[in-house]
Parts: C-alpha cells; sequence; structure tokens
C-alpha cells in the first residue's frame, strides 16, 4: 500500500506538484493572518460543534423602568454590553469558558454599578465583604471565597483557590493571604467605596433600626433608585466554548446591611454556582438564604440529568415554581453544551444579556423584555 | 344523633359509669407514670407512622483493625453508643429529629476522639477552626457556622444561626459574635486543643514540610492510630423522628493542618449536610472537596426524587461510584421518612451507628462488619 503511494507520487508531473505547494502555502497564510479560529470554527461547526455563547447577569430584584432614568439605564446597558463583548473577545479567539466567564464578571466588578466589587454593598458594620466562585463543567473543579475584603477582582481569587490550592473554598483572611500569595492584585478596602452605596447603606441601617413600614420603604424605593437592589445584587456569567465545555462564575458584595460575616448563595457550589458539562452552567442571584436551602444550581442540573427536562423547563421549574413557593425572589442565567440559554427570574427586573457567535449582544433589564 | 346519645347514656346503670371512671383513672396514671409516649407511639404506630430512628458517624478514613488496640476500640464504640442513646432518649419522648441530631453530635463533640468540638485538628496556623451545620426536611430550614473558634458545641451554634437568624450561613468573628449574643456558651479556644491531636499535627506538619513519601506516611499511620483519620474526621447525625419529620446535622474541625480559612463540606448546605422531607436527610464525612463538587447530599435527594431510587441504591451510587469515579474517599449516612438507612463508605472503615424504636444501639468501625 505504501509502495503503491510512492509509485503514484513519483508518477505526477510537475504542474500537479506547484499546486499542492500553492495550496500548503495559502494555508500557511490563513493562519499566519490570524483566521485560524474562524477556519476552526467552521470545520468543527460543520460537526455540529464549535458554537459558543456566553450570558451574564447584573443582579436582580424590585428594577422597575419608572424608577430609573433614561441616562442610568443606558449606563447599565453600556456595561452589560461590555462584559459580554470581553468575554465574546475571549471565545471568539478559541479561549475557554472559564476564561471568557472571568473576562465578563471583571468588567462589572471593576464597575460602580454592580453590587460585586467596586461598588460592593456595605455590611450592618460598615465594611465591604466580597464572594465569589467558579467552576469548571469539564472537569467539575470548583473555587470559591468568602468574606474577602482586599481582592481588587474577587472571581480571580475564586479562579486561584480552584487551580492553585487543594481546597475548593478559602474564606476570610486565609483566603486573602492565599490570594497575595498567587500575586493576585490587592487594593485598600476603601477602594470598594462607592459614596451612592454607602449613602444607601445609611439609608437602610436608619430604616431598619427605626423598623420603617413597608410604605415608608416602598417611599425610599421611588426616591432613590439604588435602593431597589439592596438585596439582590450579584453579578455572574455562564459560558459555552467552541471546545464544547461549558463553565459558570459569581461574584457579589453580599446584601446591604447584611450581619458581618453572612455568607450568601454565590461561593456555595451547588446553590449560587454550578457547572457541569453534562448537564448545564448556573449562576443565580437573589435572596440568597433561600437559594442556598433549595440548592438552586444542582437541582436544576439534576431535574435535567434525571428527569429528561431541557435547560428551559428545569430553570423555569426551579425559579418560578420551587423558588416562587419558598417565596425566594431572584433568577439565574444558565447555559448548556447544546448553547440553549435560560433566563428566568421571578422578581420585577433582572440585568441580563447574552452573546453568541454572531457577536451581537443583546441586553436585557425589565420584566417584559424579550 | 345527639339526642339518642345522651338518652343512651343516661340509661346506663351505676356500674357501668364506675366501670368508665376507672379507665379514665387508669389513663391517668399511665400518663402520670410518664407512659404517655408509649401509648402516643402504639396509637401512631397503628397508623404506620410513629417509627423513629437515628444514624451517626465519628469521621471515615484509613480506619483498620490491626491498628487499634483493643481498649481504643471499646473507647470508640462506647463513645458512640453514648451519642446513639443521647439522641435516642429526645426522639423516644416524641422530641423531634432536629433535637436528637443536636443531642447526638454533642456527645461527640464533648469527646476528644471525633475530629469535632474538643478534639478538632489543627491548622496549618497551629489554631482550631470548626466548622458545622444542620438542616430540617420539614421546612427545608438550614444553618451553618465556618471557622469558628470559641463556641462549645459548633453544632448548637448552625441551629441558632437557623431558628434566630434571617441568614443560612455566617462565618468566622461574625458567627462568634451571633453565638454570644444567644447566649452559646462560650469557652476559651484552650478548650479545643488535645494533646494528641496537636502532636498528630506536628507530625503531619513537618512530613508535609519534607514531603515524606507515601511508606513513610504509611508507617506514621501504623504508629500513630490517630494519624490516620487526619483527613476525614467529622461527625455527623441524621434522624426521623414520631412525627415523621427528617433532619441531618454535621461538625468537624476540617483537615489536619489544612490552610487557615479552608472550609469543607460540612457546612455547605446541598453537600456535607441536607435534609428534605420528601426524599431523605444525609450527613457526609470525607475529603471534603470532592463532597462539595459532588453535592453529595442533593445529588443523593435527587436521584430518589427524579430516578425514582431508593435511599440504598442512590447512596450507593453516589459514594461507591460517582466519588470513586472522582477519588473521593469518604462515606454518608442517610435516612428517608420510612427510617430506612444507608450508610455506605469506600473507605478503609467509618465509625458508625444507628438505633431504632427497639433502643438497641448498633455500632460498627471496620468494613466486614454489617
Amino acid at each position: 500500500m505504501a509502495q503503491l503511494t510512492i509509485r503514484v507520487k513519483l508518477k505526477m508531473d510537475l504542474k500537479i506538484l506547484k499546486r499542492l505547494c500553492l495550496l500548503v502555502l495559502m494555508m500557511g497564510c490563513v493562519q499566519a493572518f490570524g483566521f485560524s479560529s474562524f477556519v476552526d470554527s467552521t470545520a468543527v461547526q460543520m460537526k455540529g460543534e464549535g458554537k459558543f455563547a456566553l450570558a451574564i447577569h447584573g443582579g436582580a430584584g424590585t428594577i422597575k423602568k419608572e424608577n430609573m432614568t433614561a441616562e442610568q439605564e443606558a449606563a447599565y446597558r453600556e456595561k452589560l454590553e461590555e462584559s459580554l463583548n470581553s468575554g465574546y473577545a475571549v471565545l471568539e479567539k478559541g479561549g475557554t469558558a472559564l476564561e471568557a466567564v472571568i473576562a465578563a464578571i471583571k468588567v462589572m466588578e471593576d464597575s460602580p454599578l454592580f453590587n460585586a466589587g467596586k461598588g460592593a454593598v456595605f455590611t450592618s458594620e460598615g465594611t465591604n465583604e466580597m464572594d465569589a466562585a467558579i467552576m469548571d463543567g469539564a472537569t467539575r473543579n470548583a473555587g470559591a471565597v468568602a468574606g474577602i475584603t482586599r481582592v481588587k477582582n474577587p472571581v480571580t481569587a475564586a479562579h486561584a483557590v480552584m487551580a492553585k490550592s487543594p481546597h475548593v473554598f478559602l474564606m476570610g483572611r486565609g483566603a486573602e493571604q492565599f490570594a497575595e500569595e498567587q500575586g493576585l492584585e490587592l487594593v485598600d478596602p476603601s477602594y470598594f467605596k462607592v459614596d451612592m452605596r454607602y449613602e444607601q447603606w445609611l439609608k437602610i441601617k436608619k430604616s431598619e433600626e427605626q423598623k420603617l413600614d413597608h410604605s415608608s420603604l416602598l417611599q425610599m424605593e421611588m426616591m432613590d433608585p439604588y435602593f431597589k437592589d439592596r438585596k439582590f445584587g450579584t453579578v455572574g456569567a455562564v459560558a459555552l466554548d467552541r471546545h464544547g465545555n461549558i463553565a459558570a462564575a459569581s461574584s457579589t458584595g453580599g446584601m446591604t446591611n447584611k450581619r458581618y460575616g453572612r455568607v450568601g448563595d454565590v461561593p456555595i457550589i451547588g446553590a449560587g454556582t454550578y457547572a457541569d458539562n453534562n448537564t448545564c452552567a448556573v449562576s443565580a442571584t437573589g435572596h440568597g438564604e433561600y437559594f442556598i436551602r433549595a440548592v438552586v444550581g444542582h437541582e436544576i442540573a439534576a431535574q435535567m440529568k434525571y428527569a429528561g427536562k431541557t435547560l428551559a423547563v428545569a430553570a423555569n421549574e426551579v425559579v418560578m415554581k420551587q423558588l416562587v413557593e419558598m417565596e425566594g425572589e431572584g433568577g439565574v442565567i444558565a447555559i448548556d453544551r447544546e448553547g440553549n440559554i435560560a433566563m428566568p427570574f421571578n422578581s420585577e427586573g433582572m440585568y441580563r444579556g447574552y452573546i453568541k457567535e454572531k457577536g451581537q449582544a443583546k441586553t436585557f433589564i425589565y420584566k417584559d423584555e424579550r
């Protein structure tokens, strides 16, 4: 067989040889000019793979159009788009889902608009304590941190715990010490303090001390658009990469005026953050205590795995039925290996968006937007 | 109908009235002499309910008969029995599953034999940092604490978080401050220090610094029976009460020489501790990182709920298959509303036991005991 091939080759005339050389040269050019990922994706997509997608959320709560100015709305949409584009850039060139969710979340952590990183809400002690988690659907490796106060991007601390420690979950000063050893960017705790969040905290602290009635609280919400997400601020991202792997990550400053030391659902693997290639990747945002008790992320995955439900049906069942029955307000973003995305929420609104291969970022805030 | 009854009663002669008085008097005596729960349980059992049961574990690991002296073995069995009897006393008189798991765990926390409360292992900084969690299957309320150093019985702190705070999970000094406000018994951190645990820590610290090879570590295990459970020490309890409710609780000092701030699976609702009347109550013990990633407790519950598996099959599937594939060593104890108990483990041994209505405590340590 080999001999035959050699004989055939020897018989090829010079013209064919030249053409072959030209083809090889062209392929080299394509690679050299950075078209490789395009070529890869086309090839893989022909096999039904190579799709990629990213979904993000920036928190759920009583977010109503009438409480937002056009400027505020535009600012949120712009930052959501920036986050989506940042993750897209990673995925488009063949980066991993893990890298994409980190890139997307960092944009929101760096923005004072969201309750994560800079702009985190204040604890009852007037400090900023942040939690974050990340999970890799391919390996089910995971990392989480809670109660950190000095790491600029908490999601990078969660990733370092996953990638560089034998542990999954580190808290408080131990987590910070580890982040420091890993060379992550540290900042003075004052970096996270944003004046409007601080004033919001002072108001809530006062209202909780004075035990204001519900209508007074509603009035405050009307007056202060930042009051609305006092409970449910979180950011999160889920992604599917060209390699067919999914990942999830979440980051939060927790609840405004939360008791010092309170940990929400974000760093609880299975609750606020979960990913498994066999089912889905989920990031949740809402009243964390209910999300922990309902093991929200893993519950959606389990309904897909054992009850044969689709991502959309399972996510809907958990958010619109199970959580509603428990009076657990909030929502999730979820993605599966086919690139299906679900973003159900049972609150007034949820900052959210998604982007797929075509690169068109779609953002939504209110309930009636589809 | 009522008139007829009255007329019949009026026609009753004095003898019958006397007999009735006697009967009422007897019933009063039964109650007065504390037989009430016996009467209750008989009545309820006739309806197919009123069963109760308790299962506990005291950690899993490389626990081999050849490494234990008869005295050590007897000490463990005695303490396990004491724990079972303590929970039994609660259940027998109609107490709740929640109360029973707390009672059972307190006995093990107070004993230096187990890696929880007194006798907790040391962190890499030479401190004792404890985690605990509890969950009520009837309401799916839950409470958890992590990284506490001064609460005598960590399980009571977890219960206080569940019962007295709006939160599910409190960590570190915030958790301790809360426990103090709730009037829980606090002790000086030195209370938890047990010399043999401290020496064990010094050895492991040395071995990890010197990067001893596996055979040297094995030799150390042979020499030091307390070395064996350096990774997997945890205590836990699951119970079914006469009212048909189930609950789970766990408590631990974590891993010997663990990084300061490391949180294991114990306080992660859904992983190391989970309870839902609709499925089962679970407490896990093992290499916590794997148990978090596999969301062990909720995974067992989900297989029962959505794949229709029995408690035994689901628990076995997760511990003997899923965890083994991930190389996650350890085991679980689990109970359902029928009083079925499963106690699978994939390690050499697991301190464990159960007790049912008849009050006969059964304890087991090694693999071949049934």
